[in-house]
C-alpha cells in the first residue's frame, strides 16, 4: 500500500499511541514516525521497541513537518499539547486524537484548531496491561474505532483517517460526538463506575468480616476486573464525560430502585419480566 | 473408598444433584442412587445418562430405604417434598439440599425434620446450561461446599456430610446460615440484582437508540453474562433472601451515590482514592 502519510507524530507514546505506530509501519502506511512524550524515559524504549523512528525534547520538532499528528495521551493534556504546537503545525496537517470522551475533546480543541484540519476519533480497544511496553501490533484488528467529525472537519481528511484505521483493521462507524458520548457511556463509563461501586460495597464489609472476599465466585469476581483499569484514566473519563453520566446513572438507579421494590413487594413475576430481558439479550449478543 | 451411604435419593435431578450423583457413582460413595423428580421424561434422561440407577413415580418410594435424602430441586419445591417424605423416612437416614439460600431453607425444614438427622449445604457450583443434561463428573472439584448445620444437628452427619462433599473435590467450610446468607449475598446475589439492573437499563435506551447494543464492548459485556441464568432460580433466591439483600442493596445505593457525588462535585482525588481500592482487591484475588 502506498503510505497514507509522510510523517507521524505521535503525542504521548503509551498503549494506544504505540500499538498504532507499530500497525502504521507493519502495513506501511506512514513513512516516519516521531515520538514526543512527558519522559524521556518512555520515549527512549518506543524507540528501543520500534515502536518510533525518533522522539525529540520539543512539541515543535515533533510536529515540524508532520502531516498527521496524533495526540495519544490523557484527554486533560490534549489542550496545552494542542496550544503548544499550534504555531508549528504544517497547514495541510491533519490533527486527530484517540480519547475515550468526544463532546470535552471537541470543545476543548475544535476552537484552537478553528483553521487546521481536525478529525476526533475513538478506537475501542485496550488490554489490561498499559504503556508502550505493552503495546502490540494488531491490537485494533476487528475493533470499533468511532469518528466524530466536527462541523468544520473537511471531507478529505475524515476520509483520510477513516482509511488509516481500516488499513488497521479497524470497523470504522462515523457519530456526533455527543451521541458518542451517550453511546460509551451507557456501554463502558456507566458499567465501570458501578462495577466500582460493588467492589467497594463488598470491600467496605470485608473489613467487618473476615474471610468474605475469599468466597468471591463466580458473580462478584467478573466485576473485579476494573481493578485492572488505571485509576487516573477513569477519573478522567468520569470527570470529561461528567453531565452525560450523571444522567445514566439515574437511570440506573430508577431502574434498581424498581428491582429493588419488586424484592421488597416480592413481586416474583415482575422479577422474571426483568430477568427474561436480560437473557434475551444474550441470546441477541452470541 | 468403603460406600459412605448404601442408597441415595435425589430429590429433583438437575445439573447439581445429576452432577454430584455421577460423582458419587465415580468414587464409590453410593451404592444405589434413586431419583425422583416433576416430569417421567427428565428422570428417564438422568437413568439413560447413568446418572441414577433407578427412578420412581413417588417420592415414598424413592425415599424407602434410603440412608441420604438429597434436596436438589428448587428451594420453594422442598417443604412440600420434605412433608411428603415424611412417613416414608428411615430412622437412620441423613437429609441434605444443595440450596443457595440457607436461612430459609433452615426456618423452613428445621421444624419438619425435628426427628430427623438434616445437614443444610449449599456446594457453590454451577454451569450455563441447567438440567441433566449438563450434569458432568468433576463439577465440584475445587469448589467451596458450605455446610450450615442447625442447632439439632449431630456432629455424625455433619461429619458424614462433609466427607461426601471432599471425597468429590469440595472444600467444606462451616457457617451459620444466616452468615452463610450475608456473604453469599454479597459476593453473588448483590452483584447478579446489580448486573440485572446495568443490562435493563441499557436495554431501556436501546429501545430508543437503535445500534446501541452493537456497541457492547469491554465493560458491558461482562454484565450480560447472567443472561445465561435461569430467572426462575434467580426469583427465588431474591425472594428467599430477601431481607438480607434488601439491606445489601441499600448498602451499594449509598456506595453509588458516593461515587455519583464525587463525579458531581468533580472531586478527582476521591475518585482514584476510590478506583485505587478496587485495584489492590483485584491483587489480592490474583
Amino acid at each position: 500500500m502506498e503510505p497514507l502519510f509522510n510523517r507521524m507524530a505521535v503525542i504521548g507514546v503509551g498503549l494506544i499511541g504505540g500499538s498504532l505506530a507499530l500497525d502504521c509501519k507493519k502495513n506501511g502506511l506512514v513513512r516516519t514516525i516521531a515520538g514526543y512524550g512527558r519522559t524521556e524515559e518512555n520515549l527512549k524504549t518506543a524507540a528501543a521497541l520500534g515502536v518510533i523512528d525518533e522522539y525529540h525534547a520539543t512539541i515543535e520538532k515533533a510536529v515540524r513537518g508532520a502531516d498527521l499528528v496524533l495526540l495519544a495521551g490523557p484527554i486533560g493534556s490534549y489542550p496545552a499539547a494542542v496550544r503548544e504546537m499550534l504555531p508549528f503545525l504544517s497547514k495541510n496537517a491533519i490533527v486527530t486524537d484517540v480519547g475515550s470522551v468526544k463532546g470535552r475533546v471537541v470543545a476543548d480543541l475544535a476552537p484552537l484548531l478553528g483553521k487546521h484540519h481536525f478529525v476526533p476519533a475513538h478506537p475501542i480497544a485496550g488490554r489490561e496491561k498499559s504503556g508502550v511496553g505493552a503495546a502490540v501490533a494488531g491490537l485494533f484488528k476487528g475493533a470499533r474505532c468511532i469518528l466524530t467529525p466536527v462541523p468544520a472537519t473537511d471531507r478529505a481528511s475524515l476520509e483520510k483517517v477513516k482509511k488509516l484505521w481500516e488499513a488497521v483493521g479497524s470497523l470504522v462507524t462515523i457519530l456526533d460526538p455527543g451521541e458518542h458520548d451517550f453511546v460509551m457511556g451507557m456501554v463502558s463509563h456507566l458499567p465501570h463506575v458501578i462495577a466500582y461501586a460493588m467492589v467497594n460495597t463488598v470491600l467496605e464489609e470485608a473489613g467487618k468480616r473476615e474471610g468474605l472476599v475469599s468466597y468471591a465466585g463466580g458473580g462478584f469476581r467478573d466485576f473485579t476486573r476494573i481493578g485492572a483499569s488505571s485509576p487516573e484514566m477513569w477519573r478522567d473519563i468520569c470527570l470529561s464525560n461528567r453531565e452525560i453520566l450523571l444522567e445514566q446513572i439515574a437511570l440506573f438507579e430508577k431502574t434498581l430502585s424498581g428491582l429493588r421494590e419488586m424484592i421488597r413487594k416480592e413481586d416474583g413475576q415482575g422479577l422474571i419480566s426483568a430477568f427474561e430481558k436480560s437473557r434475551a439479550l444474550r441470546e441477541k449478543l452470541k
